[in-house]
């Protein structure tokens, strides 16, 4: 068993770079964590491997001192490469059984679903929470199975055995509403990322939580 | 210490899948194989993890009861995923000791070098061989340094104290001139994944060395 408790799920910030612009991810991230994010995934889709496992170790040092998780997304090499908690996969990466043997069973392992029956086949596995991917459509992602909804994301939670989080398209306006739907916690990207004001951004969704 | 030995390098295929094309990087490697290549490395730059992995678990299929290494570019996790043989490494994938700490004592692995700097501090770390690259300039791959040459080669070859595999524009044509410059061996690119008769090229150019 893991050591992961359901509440990190509570506010989860996703990391994007072209977001974070010249401030940089550590930067916004450091920002976030002041406004009460409870766990952090560092996604990278363009980043050489060396660049992504620099950034992973930064955030890490950043993470860990205040007992933040630090998740990887896909890549199961750069989480072993700097010491972070877990990984997060979806379901063009690394199959979980694969991801498990290689992680070890101390790590958190979140899997991204995008249907019903994907949220059966995920109740077979032991993975630590499942992300209802997406609940509103995003400009954030773009090759992403048509939303949820949260009439669907209710479904979804009810059906799982595992911790939900909510993901795509969450803000300050609907954040609530996905809380309400059965979800543990909302996965957010631009709305934090986006903001001239991460700390307050962080806050502010947390606050209606 | 590894299980590897130089003379693996000698005929060393480098896949390519927009050169596999239709028929398929497994397809083509299998030809090769039969033509006499000595070590396979998997290189993907734009797969999904997942396909990645599959590719790697097909290959290392292929490989294993023929006894020919299988070699994957930069993912660690893809590596230790599909049981292969070690990962070749360049200056933007993970730090040499990062990598030879998570794939452990017993896998090989490789680093490319692009200067005669890099293969100064290449010497200072116990990778299995390094990869000359490129040692002429080449349309394969377009974010390369400027070409070692022969004359280069020859150098860096003296210089390291590893095993060194040219790489970068080697065909039929100037095969030999690379081994006689100091290189255990040759890796290929176009000459056998473009081809038409991939065993008949890897029979050629090995019929050089």
């Amino acid at each position: 068993m893991t050591g992961f408790r359901a509440e990190s799920l509570k506010l989860y910030l996703v990391t994007d770079s072209a977001l974070a612009g010249p401030r940089g991810i550590v930067s916004v991230v450091e920002k976030a964590v002041r406004g009460g994010v409870t766990m952090v995934q560092l996604r990278e889709k363009n980043a050489t491997t060396r660049d992504f496992v620099q950034l992973g170790q930064e955030l890490k040092r950043l993470l860990s001192p205040v007992g933040i998780p630090l998740i990887i997304n896909d890549r199961v090499d750069v989480a072993l490469a700097c010491g972070a908690d877990g990984v997060h996969i979806g379901q063009d990466d690394m199959p979980y059984p694969l991801a498990r043997r290689i992680m070890g069973p101390q790590s958190i392992i979140g899997l991204s679903v995008e249907n019903m029956d994907q949220v059966r086949q995920a109740n077979l596995l032991d993975v630590d929470y499942i992300g209802i991917s997406p609940v509103f459509s995003t400009p954030t992602k773009t090759d992403t199975a048509p939303a949820f909804g949260l009439d669907g994301l209710a479904v979804a939670a009810k059906l799982s055995v595992h911790p939900c989080v909510g993901i795509g398209g969450i803000n300050r306006d609907n954040a609530a509403a996905v809380m309400a739907g059965g979800a543990r916690g909302v996965a957010v990207v631009s709305a934090i990322m986006a903001s001239d004001d991460p700390c307050s951004a962080a806050a502010g969704i947390l606050s209606l939580l």
